[in-house]
């Protein structure tokens, strides 16, 4: 009989996944959601699921716009956007890829929704997993076992907040980002953005294309993230050091007036489906704490954990580390005993300390593809150069790069330009 | 009822992990030894104990006199030498303070020899271990359980054995530290020792003293032993590249003529008593591979490894690593779990991989052993000072350094001078 193998989470990491394992019809696959549909983060904005399940759970606001190009990473080398998509969209166009990769693949009856998964407990005596979830629709209580489990519930959903001095004290509205749900609010509003990263540029350049009066960066990185064509608006500011009444101060001793404070302070890894000794405490760090080969747990080898890591690739990464996990599933591959985990997992992270810039991260997240690609027998997606030129027009440019159209690494099918540039697309 | 904890393997780190679980009676301890008697290598010369259980043991030579003094991180604050024993001498002083130790401890009843430990496996649902003994002398296995298990079983005494190019072809001689018995054996002979650390000298020295015709020593390190002292009769050499006959070619293309080849190239971690999933694969460092606090199974927190690391400190820290596990099994101290260890431990790692030299590693391991007498309350034996002078003392006179007298850091008593010089010593 085929190994039973569960996958916790229907967004991109649990649907490539699930894609993957099922490329081999001995294994049996099931696919666990615990919202009313699947797509994760992006089945919806996140005003359409805040009510879906009782979680709180998409980040998406919105007016977002993916912020690096299908030929990056994302377009699957088994299953390819239409021709006419461009490189850069909104969460529809991505939705329709999902949904058409599910029904490609022929895997639609291996997801189960409104299944929450509670607990997963591993047997030492049997080898498996016991997994308890509860039916959310109708509070059922199921039992089930399993021989591999991958967790897929990704970890950009649960809030990093933490405190900024006398945020108390603080006139307006103040949130996270992953409350921001539409730029449009914030017109004519003096807003500062906390955060040095995706989150704080993109919801800082979404309120000002809205009518912000203004909206400020400040962040802690000695590193300014400049970009040339920053609008004139948008500011970057030290860290902010207090705040008082609408009045904030920074390291340099200047302040500021703000109507709307965003902390843009990125997210936690979240599994509290885990018990404590299968736990994984880890950052959104190129080389993640706690896993082998980036997605074995270090403690228990017949856990996997899909796209924990800060990513450059995504679905092409997912479905890669899916169909590693198909092949030690199949006892193709062996994952070594826990020192040789150990020993290799501390030359990753030796590698990733080291690591400079983006382009080395780059670097350093294609060769690990390459790696899974070689080890599995399947399509190598290596997208470096569009990585690298990626980089290179946003640094030039953030308000333009999105203009921007790439060749499929797969075909060399130029994709068409965008219908509306960012600057002007209010919708 | 109190825990019941094994320790395994009678030597030093056995010894002094009894005694400190023992200071806390509600602890129930048992030390399992494979030999027929305790002390482990100190029981007996490399020839004492070869037949004695049928496994190759001891590594200690005739003549072999300890290469540090007692005063560094061998003498316990709370059982010290005789006033009359000077800071260096042999092997008989030795067991003679271990044995003291056990019966000023009251723990003889607790040291079970003949009691070879085949197997170790952990039980995930009732969280004990299941031990599997064989009495080496009436063969019958014994199965028993155990809440906590100690693994002192050194590393010393696994030879770390690799070929070189042409040693099949070597004429003379050929045999590895562990198999040295006496210095006198080489009279006369052309001696080469393959190594860079402790064996290598005190080996090359040993024959050198006996009357060897010479006694070179070929390492691959940069950097030479260099003592200003060496006879010349002893000459470091680059590391060897062939053998062929009783030719020996070095890197540097020069070439030597022996009749004896003696491999001083360390020894191996081994428990072949572990399951793969709860094996340590570490090498003789000073932050061991796979422990967490350097003495706690990253796998299992309920299994600890006493004297893992390259040692400083010894009998001291053997001790403060028991009392730290006396803290653990009382549940005074809490382990983290499985991401949390893992978190200090590549700490702990760094911090080892930055250690530049002898000093710095003094240091680092005082660092260590005063963090466990903090965490337990146990008495401080910071012996820094004492490890400094000895370093520089040998690093001055190689052939000269156990002349020198040093005071007790707990009584600052001056040990007696050494009765013969190490040079005149030719028992």
């Amino acid at each position: 009989m085929g190994k039973k193998v569960l996958v916790i989470g229907s967004g991109p990491s649990g649907i490539f996944t699930c894609g993957a394992l099922s490329s081999d019809k001995s294994i049996d696959v099931k696919v666990y959601e615990r919202a009313s549909q699947i797509g994760g983060q992006w089945a919806g904005l996140r005003t359409d699921l805040v009510e879906d399940y009782g979680h709180r759970h998409s980040s998406l606001y919105r007016g977002l716009w993916i912020n690096g190009p299908k030929e990056a990473g994302i377009e699957l080398p088994n299953y390819q956007f239409e021709k006419d998509i461009p490189s850069y969209f909104k969460q529809p166009q991505m939705v329709k890829y999902l949904e058409g990769y599910v029904d490609h693949m022929n895997i639609r009856q291996k997801f189960h929704v409104s299944m929450n998964v509670i607990k997963t407990e591993f047997n030492d005596t049997t080898n498996q997993f016991h997994v308890k979830t509860e039916n959310t629709a109708t509070k059922e209580i199921h039992d089930e076992i399993f021989d591999y489990v991958a967790v897929a519930t990704g970890h950009f959903s649960m809030a990093h907040d933490p405190h900024f001095k006398g945020e108390e004290s603080f006139k307006g509205k103040y949130i996270h980002a992953h409350d921001f749900i539409d730029g449009k609010l914030y017109k004519g509003q003096r807003v500062l953005c906390i955060g040095g990263s995706y989150s704080a540029e993109d919801i800082a350049l979404q309120c000002w294309k809205f009518g912000a009066e203004y909206a400020h960066i400040t962040h802690r990185s000695q590193k300014q993230l400049a970009y040339p064509d920053w609008p004139k608006e948008v500011l970057e500011r030290p860290i902010l050091t207090n705040i008082e009444g609408n009045t904030v101060t920074f390291k340099d001793g200047t302040t500021g007036e703000y109507d709307v404070i965003i902390k843009c302070t990125g997210y936690l890894h979240s599994f509290p489906f885990l018990p404590k000794e299968l736990n994984l405490k880890c950052r959104n760090v190129m080389v993640p704490s706690g896993l082998y080969n980036q997605c074995v747990s270090l403690q228990n080898s017949q856990l996997f954990f899909i796209g924990m890591q800060d990513q450059y690739y995504t679905f092409t990464m997912f479905q890669l580390q899916g169909f590693y996990m198909r092949e030690v599933v199949l006892n193709k591959i062996q994952v070594p005993d826990f020192s040789g985990r150990l020993a290799e997992y501390e030359a990753d992270r030796a590698e990733g300390a080291a690591l400079k810039d983006c382009y080395d991260d780059i670097h350093f997240q294609t060769r690990y593809v390459n790696k899974l690609a070689k080890l599995t027998g399947e399509q190598n997606v290596d997208a470096s150069e569009v990585f690298v030129r990626w980089e290179n027009q946003k640094h030039k440019s953030i308000c333009g790069f999105r203009n921007e159209q790439f060749r499929s690494i797969y075909t060399g099918h130029l994709a068409p330009p965008v219908p509306t540039k960012w600057t002007e697309d209010m919708s």
